[in-house]
């Protein structure tokens, strides 16, 4: 699903006008932090004298990277990058790839890395089977406007779910890859939330501070006969995500 | 309904026995993080020199200790101190004083401060109520064995609820106090679930330090016609509570 959303480049499209060159440098610069988060960019004359061009072209730009959500004018306080705060509904039916959708967010999810191994004290008992059981474990990643916004590390049965990496890889959803493997519907048993701080590795893997908390997810997706299919943690990056809960969304089903 | 637990003390009782003043000052150790969660107590010969006291008469505190939840005999390893998770369901019908009850742990619930004033643009919109309506807002703290584990900051619709302070106060549960002015039921519209660093004052009042997060829980809670009674933000300490969503919770309205 993500994947047939369209992606924003990063890079200045060469064949496009002067005013869409500009917004492409301007959406590098905010997503890679130069202008981070609730901050105002420099004013229109600033700009302008940056990229060389009149303030009706750099207007143009703005009203282009207000369009998609990037900044927000606040009339007579200037032109500030918006907050990214995604809403993530925690219910029966819990898609990332729904909820990077409805948030009108242009987001993907991405295969950090794959292995087989035993189940063991960490998966076993989430996926009622034996610690000697074969699983596949898999780390992924969610990003949005380029930026990450989750971690996560889940576990499959094995062999039923034994392809998940290579349908994931190529599907970029985990909803898609679990159909294709014949779990056409699934759904989440419960969450347990909690908060804490992030370890150097997933700061970096979110591009974050390590003084910056993560909200915790542990989960479990079972099929329609009941069977568990998936188990994990997700790590969200509690200055861009914020979950919800409520009974529409359990009672939608 | 908290009110009706019975509460520790958190000094030692003179007319008790020799065991029961050794497990009332571990106790307080434990509480003031003397041995914080998760660490070894003293072996027996330590605690026996400590209190001067033979090994039978601290096995006996230790036993209460554990009776109580405090502590947790690891069998070849020593004695732990419990960590304290409480699980806290986020349900169509959350409260917090069946929470604390079901997880089986002391708990209760205190008046921090009240005050009148207009509902403003921070409780308006979830009360759906004029910015220029009254409200009364209260700030409260729910402690468990003597530990704060949650802030509360909510604010409730004048003149209905005028008396909500002083019943709070008198009763210890928001439920029964919302009972007592005639809302015999009410249901849980959202939550919505972020999480920050606390700042020095929310820190001090859970009494942890600044660089612990905390679990931050916005919510509105509506009466059987669907008209809001209480709008509110909980912080939770991350290190003591752990909230729960599933459709079970839901489903049992």
């Amino acid at each position: 699903m993500l994947n047939e959303e369209p992606h924003f480049s990063l890079q200045a499209e060469p064949q496009g006008t002067r005013w869409e060159a500009i917004a492409a440098d301007l959406r590098v610069d905010i997503v890679q932090g130069v202008f981070p988060p609730g901050s105002r960019l420099p004013n229109e004359a600033a700009l302008a004298e940056r990229f060389q061009v009149n303030r009706h072209t750099l207007r143009h730009a703005m009203q282009s990277l207000a369009r998609e959500g990037f900044v927000q004018v606040r009339h007579g306080s200037g032109t500030f990058v918006r907050e990214l705060v995604l809403d993530y509904a925690l219910q029966r039916r819990t898609r990332m790839s729904e909820n990077l959708a409805e948030a009108g967010e242009q987001g993907r999810r991405e295969l950090l890395s794959h292995s087989e191994g035993l189940a063991g004290s960490l998966w076993a008992n989430r996926l009622r089977l034996s610690p000697r059981a074969p699983v596949l474990q898999m780390s992924t990643r969610a990003l949005v406007r380029g930026r990450p916004v989750s971690l996560c590390s889940a576990a499959y049965p094995l062999p039923r779910l034994g392809a998940m990496a290579q349908a994931f890889a190529r599907l970029g959803s985990i909803t898609a890859a679990l159909a294709e493997l014949g779990v056409t519907d699934y759904t989440r048993e419960r969450s347990v939330i909690s908060s804490r701080l992030p370890n150097q590795q997933e700061a970096d893997a979110l591009a974050r501070p390590v003084t910056q908390p993560v909200l915790v997810v542990d989960y479990c997706n079972v099929d329609a006969a009941g069977v568990p299919v998936e188990a994990g943690r997700t790590l969200f990056a509690a200055d861009a995500v914020q979950l919800t809960v409520g009974p529409d969304g359990w009672e939608r089903s």
